[in-house]
């Protein structure tokens, strides 16, 4: 990392009883305590696929980057404790860009309090990379894991679908409290965060328990940003078709047994609202029940990363 | 991530009884037990400038991406716990790469008895980037700091140095065993691994422990690849010369006061050489001494990690 760079960067950078080194060793020491369980996670954005680098600012860029990650952090039901960021830049106002991106990232972190513990900062000839990876403590409570769901399990969603890229993809504050809060007052049997897209994210959580899942079409939360999306697009596309597939929305999919998740409904006891769209059932697979009352099978849609 | 890729990275990675929850889930959960102190660090390497895809093969390429993490572990004398890797893949080949990229960590990782918890993987646009997030767990004699070094103490390394363009910075085994077993053994000051240069990665220790040094050119222990690209190049570079600032010798630099310095030199206690090569001194900066025996101040050379 570029020294002049480093000593901004150590200036910047608030002091915590949890850092014990900062930047500019080879490494950065932490005071963890006991931690019988850490939960770490790593997210990758890159220039061009998360963000655009020209398009929108550095420390919305950089916000964007912490909260993607304390969102995974969320859906573990994991109480965030510290980052390290690694950066590469272009060659051409990479030191700007990198101040730009942790002056995103600190707000967040401190409203969090999570450690920015240092990373590593380079310069190649490519776009702008930015790979963050976050430790977090698991509370008595334990790990929310995608795992959990059983059939007969209602499926409970924070918030609203859809639209995200028209801004709350760059905007989003991640589930973090609300995810520890329920996970304490509430028996969760699994959990994932929506990064992908309601309806794909929905079906992995289904797989990894070993189950399916159907959704009724019209108790999905739709986000006016889906029916302003689909009123631009004019592509047929309609708000529930944005709802189910954009993706980045960063709310949370909870599989809850049934009378809890009539408690929690009733109780709403976050900010956002909590709403069953659906349950859980034996045969694997993903199914939608129309307005009609009718039940088709549907694919999963979102976004895929695809390996070549 | 993929999840055909996340299916052969699960059968892949081997159980370890620190990984509670490994690849496919929102984040990995690792048994970290009671660690007062732990130390992360993360390295990014980009096609380009760490390596050349198409000239190395993914699986050095791999090796190289976790050696260079383990070596800053190294050179905090922590022992190594877990890593999470994040890799940004090019569109086409992108899933040969990764599995290639694993193929290549997965021995050293094993050697080291370090837990592979899990990663991030992407497809873009841009070339190879491969970041690696290491975790440890500092020992009982603590981590070993770049700022520790007093005026008086001599500085001895770990090898020999130069050249290691022509092979050694893909193929090197981080001195992790060794900074344990030294850091255990003797009362260490101070350590750095060399990453960009002897001669800089010796000037940012001075620097960071409020003092400056003195190196004996004749005493500079010289790879043999310092000597054959010197001979290749025909540039008037000398084998000191690539010595003092080639980079990626991933070899230790230590501080040591002088009786416990001595001791080290005649027990010889690892596999690799320990040279005494100079000397910290309180006046801020770096000098040489040439086989003459005149002392002149030198500007430290190496990798600048240059952000404009």
């Amino acid at each position: 990392m570029e020294s002049e760079f480093v000593a901004w960067l150590r200036a910047r950078l608030p002091a915590h009883e949890r850092l014990r080194l900062g930047p500019g060793d080879d490494a950065a020491v932490l005071r963890l305590g006991d931690r019988a369980s850490c939960v770490v996670t790593v997210d990758l954005l890159t220039d061009g696929v998360d963000f655009h680098v020209g398009q929108a600012s550095p420390r919305r860029i950089g916000h964007k980057s912490l909260a993607v990650n304390l969102s995974d952090l969320a859906a573990m039901a994991a109480r965030p404790l510290a980052v390290v960021v690694a950066l590469a830049l272009p060659r051409h106002g990479g030191r700007e860009l990198a101040e730009g991106l942790y002056e995103g990232m600190l707000p967040l972190a401190e409203q969090f309090d999570v450690v920015i513990a240092g990373g590593d900062t380079n310069s190649w000839d490519g776009p702008l990379v930015v790979s963050i990876t976050a430790i977090g403590e698991v509370t008595s409570h334990g790990p929310l894991l995608r795992s959990g769901a059983k059939p007969g399990d209602q499926i409970v969603v924070t918030g609203a679908f859809g639209g995200s890229i028209l801004g709350h993809h760059f905007d989003f504050t991640p589930r973090v409290d609300e995810a520890l809060k329920l996970n304490e007052r509430y028996d969760l049997h699994a959990g994932i965060d929506v990064s992908d897209g309601l309806s794909i994210d929905l079906s992995r959580l289904a797989k990894e328990s070993g189950c399916g899942a159907v959704i009724t079409e019209s108790l999905i939360p739709i986000a006016p940003a889906a029916e302003q999306l689909a009123a631009q697009l004019n592509d047929r596309s309609t708000p529930l078709d944005h709802a189910l597939g954009d993706g980045e929305d960063f709310e949370l999919i909870l599989a809850v047994a049934p009378p809890e998740a009539e408690r929690m409904i009733a109780e709403q006891p976050i900010d956002a609202p909590l709403t069953r769209i659906g349950h859980f059932v034996e045969t694997p697979g993903l199914w939608q029940i129309d307005p009609a009352g009718n039940q088709r099978p549907v694919t999963p849609r979102g976004w895929e990363h695809e390996l070549n």
